[in-house]
């Protein structure tokens, strides 16, 4: 599917809902579980997504929009989380994220992107030149690649409670 | 982790919910989509959860509870969705999941299950002797892999619009 802006804000404008559904009032059992050593938990997750609202997203999109003589984008920090989630319980990281996200959308939709601003470029780190289109579709990839995670390892906290039934259960052993 | 009744009845009750914040309202460009031929939408999960509590787990818990002479479960439809989401919108699915699933755990906090009953056993036509506590473990991860395999199938169709995100996007290549 090719990325359309109305679709792909349809997808972000719900990932806060869809991330509180999962997670709002659940025991820390579930929420605190990970996949193993440097894994990440559904908390983890929710901070990890906040993270992208500050420093990712609207940030990188903005350096793209902007076309200035440096278009590199900074590295994220895929463990920022580790930091700034310390002490804060996940009602309240589930709130923040909501309201990022509902900041960052209002600034996407201020912007009225064109199709010929969609196509600008810039450079990431790693990967080289980039366009806004695949930015912003990899934003809404990455919200949900990261709800998959986040039921996934839920999931996986019941691998041998399952018994015989693991042998149909593939996301127990993905 | 071991399964305990009230920690597992948490998932099972968010489902719903979780369901509904994903898909209600989202074009069909999101909820008809599949992973290839053979492969699910969001919209046939919806259907096959349905299905799922009409004739699985609280039909199967029956078996289990009563003990009677014959303990073999009925085979499970998997495409049974197929058949009876036919002409049915989404919202009307999402309604009826949550319906069902409300009347499965009201039958299921009925009956105040112990820990001889969550021990008590039965036959699955393949996997051979499973247990209540096994099927309601299973009942929650099977919630929690259709979950991550709604959001992981949306993700896909923007496998290629990521461009040269797809290498960080694990999600998409799963």
């Amino acid at each position: 599917m090719e990325f359309r802006l109305a679709t792909g804000i349809s997808i972000l404008e719900r990932t806060p809902g869809s991330m509180r559904a999962l997670l709002a009032g659940l025991g820390t059992e579930w929420t605190t579980a990970t996949e193993g050593p440097d894994s990440w938990s559904p908390y983890d997750i929710v901070g990890h997504l906040i993270h992208g609202e500050r420093t990712d997203w609207i940030p990188r999109a903005r350096i793209v929009l902007e076309q200035g003589a440096n278009r590199r984008f900074a590295p994220f920090d895929r463990f920022a989380q580790f930091r700034e989630s310390q002490g804060r319980s996940l009602a309240e990281l589930l709130d923040e994220f909501a309201r990022l996200r509902a900041e960052s959308l209002a600034t996407l939709a201020g912007w009225r992107l064109t199709d010929e601003q969609l196509a600008l470029e810039a450079e990431h780190p790693e990967l080289g030149v980039v366009s806004m289109r695949q930015l912003l579709a990899t934003w809404v990839a990455h919200d949900l690649g990261h709800i998959a995670q986040t039921a996934r390892v839920m999931a996986k906290q019941y691998r041998e409670a399952v018994g015989p039934w693991r042998a149909y259960l593939p996301v127990l052993d993905r």
